[in-house]
């Protein structure tokens, strides 16, 4: 996974990542049957870590989830996170913001949201929103930008030092796939429902937001946040970075069985 | 599942209803196995219109879960509802109530956390604890706690009333079948941080509790938000029950895809 980490404070291109990439597996249908067989396999390994951490109730694991429309945020948590007991995870989807939420700073409705100590929380979009669409839309200035890139580093820093694992998720589709997925919507008559015309709007400012995430990015990976840029054009392959990295970051967590409950007998105790 | 259902403003006698209770499934290994595989249809089903839910957005199921300890709330949550994509599906436990919740009626923590248009939300265990634990041990008086079920019908019939489905199961075990699952707690080292000594303080007072139940679910099982008692001895029947119930549900609502986005003309749309 390495290979997807962004670079800490080190200037960022998404040209020199490909959307199109499948590592070392072929772009064919066996390539895609053995990701898949291996994502089962890492979903099946959530899935017990999950109950873990659930038990423990020590740590946090926060998956923040960023990208396009289209790029997969949606089918990326069905796919990945189907399976895992729905007891121990919160998914949030942030929209655009309430009164009540603009009248907080931009973090409020961010803070309220992440996961609990033996949660997984998964944030479809996220407190990065600020930075971005607010951004490329000219609604902030580019000061207020680079300090929030400075509030965020040191929010997601109190969330790690009290215990909260955080994996970053760029989902990196590109402007031709993006144009066949939304093709497909308006063709398909079961999809059209998922038709939003905004979506136009924003993807004719895709040169800004691939500008937007590459400063994003490059200023907010850190070593205890990183960013992934995760090549998304192939949604199986998507699924198999995304699965693999939570394995790892959960296997880190060594995580055990809890100790017996403190000042209880075992040994003579009897249920009357 | 009709036998199952509480009938409305009618005495309830416990005793009558059997926790070993398998419908027409055998008790053996055959049985499970059917069983088994007609609640996994049960629950792909539910995941189908899990999404269909979550699409339309204009409903909510509410599942409420009750019953002693180890009757298997989290079991049921854990067999039934995982399969089921999180982003649908919000989970709340209601533990002992904070000082600010105290400082508020009963009912304002439960409300905050029911399911939003689009989302199935199970409670495990809900504000019935606060005519059950708080009864039983004597903290409210009788008069509160028939002032609190007509509180609590007026509540369900307003969530009813604005698009939620509520089920409610009692997880009926026999107090022979607690013994066997406390001491198996007890007896396995990997299941002992699991084992709480307060257990056996809410097992002495096992008969209070069953009087308790009968007198809550006479009292609030409605037309629209129904109590059933769910044989639970065999976890693999409780299962079945639960799912098979919570499909009934989820197709009496007719959830269909929902209509293209209005106000575009996809005959002529055009991505570029």
């Amino acid at each position: 996974m390495k290979q997807y980490r962004v670079k800490i404070g080190r200037k960022l291109s998404l040209k020199q990542h490909d959307p199109d990439d499948t590592g070392n597996y072929k772009k064919d249908d066996d390539g895609r049957a053995s990701a898949k067989a291996e994502t089962d396999k890492h979903i099946a390994t959530i899935s017990q870590l999950q109950e873990r951490l659930y038990a423990n109730s020590a740590r946090a694991l926060l998956i923040v989830l960023q990208g396009m429309d289209t790029s997969g945020k949606d089918g990326t948590i069905r796919s990945v996170m189907s399976g895992v007991n729905p007891q121990g995870c919160k998914v949030v989807s942030f929209k655009a913001p309430s009164s009540q939420e603009l009248a907080h700073d931009f973090l409020w409705r961010v803070h309220r949201e992440v996961p609990a100590k033996g949660q997984i929380g998964v944030f479809n979009r996220s407190h990065y929103e600020d930075v971005l669409i607010t951004r490329v839309h000219g609604w902030v200035s580019d000061e207020v930008v680079e300090r929030r890139f400075e509030q965020i580093k040191e929010f997601e820093e109190l969330l790690t030092e009290n215990g909260t694992t955080i994996l970053k998720f760029f989902l990196h589709i590109s402007k031709k796939e993006q144009k066949e997925r939304l093709e497909e919507r308006v063709r398909d008559p079961e999809k059209r429902w998922k038709f939003n015309e905004g979506d136009l709007e924003e993807r004719r400012l895709w040169t800004r937001y691939m500008d937007a995430f590459e400063d994003m990015m490059a200023a907010t990976s850190t070593a205890h946040a990183p960013w992934y840029i995760v090549p998304a054009n192939r949604k199986w392959y998507r699924n198999l970075v995304v699965a693999s990295r939570v394995v790892e970051a959960m296997e880190d967590m060594k995580l055990k069985t809890p100790p017996p409950t403190p000042g209880v007998n075992f040994d003579t105790l009897k249920i009357v």
